[in-house]
């Protein structure tokens, strides 16, 4: 258990719910995502002492910071909140966006503080901390961002109570493009746009769609993820939020796109492709659909990210 | 397309839905089946000549009858439906048993005609006549008997409508044990008793565990599977179609099964094991449950039957 003085970590931003896989599937894109630097100090206990690209927005009291309960909830578990340590956070991605912010700060917490002390726990042992942390800003209680966020690759989540999951290898030439147009949705809103019960025949098509997807993943079959990726449920709801959403829905999946659906609670939204190439193509493609209704847009283009979190700098390995 | 004068097939029963699976999954075992039994004749057209096994209540006329059907979808497919064949059925397992009795006779009579024809068609081809077959007799349209049925293994039904399935290898250890007590569930009835909606809770539960029942299936993980075996929308509400449903169940836990449910629409029932031994251990302490309160009940104890229907005799090659 080597300690260093500072460590500084990067969480990236995870695409949940992948269309027909509602808060049982996520996966990690390469950027953006939020940055987390920590360092011991002689106060005693968890201090967060800068927070940056929140606007303003962020409690700077680690009990009520998702990063900072994230981190607490650990140092608790592992007796050791009065340890002096400093938080700096650094938000690189927007709020309620629907790309895991609030998942990425609070893995980035708790994964910073966790190398800092000298890795007590390993990346799936962190896992009920930073939910614990994501919880605590949105209320809801699901690893499809989290799950993602700290392992890398694409997470199937069996039951969310039980934080019981599966790590899926990406097929090779599995890309996504992401687009984020600059409206802002909270999850809350669209969780109650949702209805609580829904025909026992919409269930079972997205049930053949999220296995249809899972063995499409596992025996990289383009042909049936391209096939699966639908949603019965969220996204006839969810769309009416996004503005455009089936032109660029349509736009995409002309330009080639395996399929398209909304990132998380949206408003981004997301394609998954064959190949870089068409990726871009798609991206640019979709981001063009908001510029006609002159919606800032930001466009992220990147392979299936297969680690996760992970330290930038400040580690003496 | 070399031709036989007679061809004689056995296809197996199934065992259809397994627990989380609703529609969507299936998995054929090696006994017992149904076994059909076609040859060339002077007479034109596709005749029924005998029916053992039945009691009497399958009819003779081809074009009622569940094997009949299926093999003239597939003679009129080929513009082949003067050509004269006899066909004889053997039913070797019980109507409404909830192992796919209606879907073996399908397959077996399409299968064996194809057969006899030379094979023009491939099996996976066969799959929509089948359909079309066991839809005479039940009325619905699910290929979670019939797939398996016909292909063998664990079959995965993304989408009944398209027709669309992926086949999984099922694990080395894999086996099963399933018992038929001897009562009759119509399929209908137990439609019925299923709900026209579900909670949307519900629905996601249900998905994170046929996730990972697949996954626990493709990564041989037997702990991930036997967490997965759990239906929280068939279940509950078709259990009381079935004399000790629940104290056949816990027999089966506490004897080891990885899990245990209902069979299609029941009354059997099945429970998946690691290895022969358990399988036989769990498959006769369900048994004595029945046995219990006089229910005459059959057992089957099987590996997941990896081939699904094939020629016994007859063949040429």
């Amino acid at each position: 258990m080597s300690q260093q003085q500072e460590v500084r970590v990067f969480a990236p931003a995870t695409v949940a719910n992948v269309a027909c896989g509602y808060d049982v599937l996520g996966f990690a894109i390469d950027a953006p995502g939020d940055e987390v630097v920590v360092r011991f100090s002689e106060k005693p206990g968890l201090r967060i002492t800068k927070v940056t690209g929140d606007d303003g927005r962020l409690p700077l009291a680690a009990e009520k910071n998702t990063a900072g309960v994230a981190a607490l909830d650990l140092l608790k578990h592992l007796g050791m909140q009065d340890r002096g340590i400093e938080m700096e956070i650094h938000k690189k991605m927007p709020f309620g966006s629907g790309l895991g912010s609030s998942a990425a700060s609070a893995v980035a917490g708790v994964y910073a503080v966790n190398k800092l002390i000298g890795e007590p726990l390993t990346k799936k042992q962190l896992l009920p901390f930073a939910m614990t942390g994501e919880a605590s800003a949105d209320g809801a209680w699901h690893a499809d961002n989290v799950g993602p966020c700290l392992l890398g690759g694409i997470v199937f989540i069996r039951s969310n109570q039980e934080l019981d999951i599966a790590q899926l290898e990406p097929p090779k030439n599995l890309w996504a493009a992401v687009v984020h147009p600059d409206i802002e949705i909270l999850t809350k809103v669209a969780r109650e746009i949702l209805p609580e019960s829904i025909l026992l025949e919409n269930a079972t098509q997205q049930t053949g769609n999220l296995g249809g997807l899972i063995c499409g993943i596992i025996q990289e079959d383009y042909g049936m993820i391209s096939r699966s990726i639908h949603d019965v449920i969220a996204e006839p709801r969810r769309q009416k939020l996004i503005p455009e959403f089936y032109n660029a829905k349509r736009a995409a999946m002309s330009a080639g796109a395996l399929g398209f659906s909304i990132s998380g609670a949206g408003p981004s939204v997301f394609a998954l492709c064959e190949g870089e190439e068409s990726a871009r193509k798609v991206g640019a493609k979709i981001s063009e659909v908001f510029d006609k209704i002159q919606l800032n847009n930001q466009l992220y283009v990147s392979p299936i990210n297969k680690h996760g979190v992970h330290v930038i700098e400040g580690e003496n390995k």
